[in-house]
């Protein structure tokens, strides 16, 4: 499927200017990924997928954030989504005692996927960020299901997914936060909030939420899984789209190489040094990114795969942040035009480090884990 | 004066984010300039103005940026004509053979200029820069003055300006290079062509010159005085916007620091921690200019005011460019919506390293200076 | 003074690399002070001294410091002790309600500093730093004085002074911490603990303490004045040193471009351009510690003055160390070589950030500032 | 191998700080290195060795430098020589030619050292450090051999080691440079001139030449080939020694580690963030070199291979010496002391930047080679 990427990414090039411009949900690419099979990317073969781990999906990623960072954004979490049903073996899900009931419904998710469904996340809240515990969303059983209510915000591709992971907690006990996936329709309202610095094309609205589901869109079939989920396997949540802004930094270098070269820079030694750090830089973010994904497949989880997880969430925001600079700086003034590649590269850029969990706040749990801490407890601030 | 600036500054704030986001030239801004005599800051009393030096001109600009940084910026243009014109007194005229025409010329342009109008600069080539030497914009002799053909690009404030300030070189002779003060009108077409990263509301559009000129529109009434004016006293074209650059750099800050409140984030370490640095980066970098600037009055030309000068662009540059990094950093996510000011500032501050002389072309003049070498002579790139 | 200064500069450059290979107290410098009269700078001229403020204080340091940074750093502590004292007005006794006992000790002192005596400070002590609020030495009352007793450490020219000012806390109510001139002799036992990285020339040894002293031996003849004073009056604890580091940094310039000039290395575009950054750099922070020292003296104490000294602590220690590792990079593999001036001002540029207060402290210090808190009770860690 | 080396690494820690202090050669180390069959690391079985690949020897490296750099470099220089004889395949060697003496030789070298002699470097030379185009060193034909005349500088383990690789150009014709493996013994003079900031405890002395070797000591038994070798296979040159440095850098953040946990500074935030950041930047680095590493093994000298090596050396740097410093900052003063850990780990990190090719001229290749160009021959300074 890297290949299958990589055919995109000049497609996907050719058209990020105009949706960073328009702030315009990048419709094409998406009809792109549904044609050749993306959706199904994390979905086992036996539900009609391609099966890939984690690691597949972070090269995949990579490639296609080389052509647009914003379209790899949003698909990154239709791929969380899918890739973390997928996560979930039937070994685990009876060691978990989930009822078979939500085994069903996992593959009905999937198989949906596979046939050309696209999933979205509402996770964050105004004011909370994507801390699980602070949310004010909130369902309540009702007959034959559950209401949800509340309000969402930087839900990527809102208006546009097929369905919507949401977290809540329960109004009779807070202490629960369950997901649900509920489809698009009535009870979903997008408001267009979403017009923001980078990453402009990523339709990240605001979702309004008063609806009624079954229960069956209840993840898990049981309530309150969504801390532990999110702390046995934080990758989907700290990490996934690491990927993405590697290549959004891979894809600023590239930039500033054809830039320097038209306007023949490219023997200035400033220019060259900035080149040079950069590439190095970059080749060590994704080395990075790489290594997480390798262990995540290996052993999902384990406390040294999640160590390069924060790792890679780290480095991939910094890095991608330091070599767009750097390489606006090396291409010079001309390349400050809105259209140049590296004017929309370097605002999309910025937005690594701030996506939860922030730069500061992966150092913050680096080292109270290097300091043998537990780091998911022991933060200055709560993590999730 | 530089209580007048400030007295301004919230009504420029309050305009900055609709003049971002249309690209729009500060209207509302210069009709107050004009109306509080900033248009005669750099003029001497004798003829209707403050009759400011560099120094204090370097305390407008930073309180202005810290409203409006592209207000700011344009209004330097225009600060940089009319301080230059100033500059040159009765004394410096007779020892550089000026005709005396040349000085009731001078007396006429400023004179107009206290008397409410404005000058832009129209400078920078396309692939040029701003290097005189280079320039593709020719002049020759015409009965009674010169024809002037050419375009130019990073015009601050094109079409709104009462006349410009065209570099151009003698098509018989493209060693001299000389400068003309041409008034709006036929002859002068804007291409609306700005449409930039940050410092948007500049309208630095390109302008198409076919004009002919009356011979009083030659500065200094002698041909060829441009590079010897760059090379003596540059501080009108390195370092005069770096004031501009620090007070955006402070507005950064202090956006950050109403954000941070208003969030309850100020009591995170890491972002105390941001702060406090960029808090100390921001008052040197301050310190730099104005200690450029007093030397500029005291002893313009003179190698080590000229060596204060570049140091205050480089420093201005960079530390406008991270610091506003650093502070959307501790604020967070939110911080990135357009309209949000350090979504602004953060793209107005970057372009302080890449207008020339670039951070890169700093560093160089400082080394080659430093290591006792001839900076204007012996850069990596010819310096202009 | 700073002229004297720029004299004595050449002779401790010349002693350096001995002093620093030793970790020997530079005795010959401290001849040359004495002779110069450089003991009775901050004591008022009434007294027999240079009667310098707190501006003077900094050129001097900085201009000393370029011979031979330990040198300039056992000084400051005696300018410390000296120019405390002299800031103790009649007036500010008398609002203080000190004794007049106090008044007459206090010009015992200063004159025999201005006649060639010199003094230490024995403030830190093991686990503890330079928290005033931590201490272990105590002091009782006994007949006609004090005894003091316990041990403190980095206590620069021990063993080479006339007399210590020793911190202490009192046996009988500990929150009382005050301080005492202890003049050399028995009861005052030198560790030669002091063997470090950078300024290894300081003497910075450990000082064990079982004194019995008479009562003028109290400084301001009044018991817990010690914690009052540092707040009041930071800049002698906080950033009377700074200066020294500028000028360490500056050296390590002076010494990379002797070096890329010898060496035919001048040319490299990579060379010039971090002499030009540093240059720059250590420019910036010089200002900084200027602006610092100038309003101490204008208005010392004051919430503004204070913040400049926080600011200048800061940049002069960053610089230094960031400065000083960049010249070694200019300079190359030649001059790691022991007794090349950058091997030693590499390490001892280093030391700056480290001594408290430290550059994080003083980040968290000065964040805590400008968010509008109190910086010197709400910090992350006690300030004293 | 690797299990072996950490299983050593306690060991060499444990010895470190003596042979820092001394600048003394670690015979105990290499005592053990011997005993444990390292130096036949890179020899073929065949020949009796372990024969491993440049991936294993990196890992071998970076622990040994856990324990102590300066051993790990010296060693660096032995499994360099041995690595190179070993890369020479007789189907390589028939390619270029080789006289079969030749392939006689390198087996006898190889045996050698697997029976327990290792082997020094001598190739830099005082003004000119590794560039093999500029050496002064010569070599002329006699009766059955050649006589070597000559000086080198920075030859770790000079006059500890067996044999000696000295490079130099012949009398005849300068172009041609050509390796010899020159026996410990008369006509090699040690200078004892190694005294440095860091690693000290390589006894990189000087070595004076004057030595008449026979003709099977020319390496390859072909004049000329160095400077081939040099760009066909640049990972010997260029990067083995980044693991070294990779190991160091890990080595400062273990032992930060300790002294703050020690010290109960674990909770501060700002320590925690500078431990998470260094761990990240360290883990980063290390992947970098083992991902050079590998593909050395899998395509040695391939453009994408060199590519990977270039940027190992320049991370590596880099990586240790920023690593290193913010440690130093985190663990405070107290660590600044002569034989604290961090002390001398400080010192040994700042050596890798600085080490040919120093990371200005690795960012100047890498920029040259991204940007298209040939980055061993159109570099701003020759390369070798």
């Amino acid at each position: 499927m890297r290949d299958e990427a990589r055919r995109l990414t000049p497609r996907f090039t050719a058209r990020a200017a105009d949706h960073d411009r328009e702030g315009a949900f990048p419709e094409a690419d998406f009809a792109d990924l549904r044609e050749a099979g993306f959706f199904g990317l994390m979905v086992p073969a036996r539900l009609g997928g391609a099966g890939a781990g984690f690691a597949e999906y972070a090269e995949v990623a990579y490639e296609l954030a080389r052509g647009n960072g914003a379209t790899a954004l949003i698909f990154n979490m239709h791929a969380a989504v899918t890739g973390a049903l997928s996560g979930v073996s039937d070994e685990l899900a009876e060691a978990l005692g989930l009822p078979r009931e939500a085994l069903e419904a996992r593959d009905e998710h999937l198989k949906a996927a596979a046939g050309g469904s696209w999933y979205a996340v509402a996770m964050s809240e105004r004011g909370v960020g994507s801390r699980l515990s602070r949310m004010a969303t909130t369902y309540q059983p009702v007959d034959g299901g559950y209401r949800i209510t509340g309000a969402k915000t930087f839900c990527s591709g809102a208006g546009h997914a097929d369905a919507y992971l949401i977290a809540a907690r329960s109004a009779a006990d807070p202490t629960q936060v369950s997901q649900f996936l509920v489809p698009a329709g009535d009870g979903l309202t997008v408001e267009p909030t979403w017009d923001a610095l980078g990453m402009r094309a990523t339709a990240s609205h605001d979702l309004h939420i008063d609806v009624t589901v079954p229960a069956s869109a209840l993840l898990g079939g049981m309530e309150g899984l969504a801390l532990a989920v999110a702390q046995m396997a934080p990758h989907w949540m700290v990490a996934s789209y690491a990927a993405v802004y590697v290549g959004v930094a891979r894809a600023a270098v590239d930039a500033a190489i054809e830039h320097v070269k038209a306007r023949g820079l490219d023997a200035l030694p400033a220019v060259r040094a900035r080149i040079g750090r950069a590439d190095a830089a970059v080749a060590a973010a994704h080395l990075t990114v790489r290594e997480a994904a390798r262990r995540v497949d290996e052993a999902p989880g384990d406390p040294d795969t999640n160590r390069w997880v924060w790792r890679a969430k780290l480095l991939a925001g910094t890095t991608a942040a330091d070599v767009a600079a750097s390489m606006l700086e090396a291409a010079g003034t001309s390349a400050m035009r809105r259209g140049h590649p590296l004017e929309r590269l370097y605002r999309d850029a910025r937005a690594g480090s701030l996506q939860p969990a922030t730069s500061d706040v992966c150092a913050d749990w680096l080292g109270v884990d290097a300091l043998g801490g537990d780091p998911d407890a022991d933060g200055v601030a709560p993590r999730w």
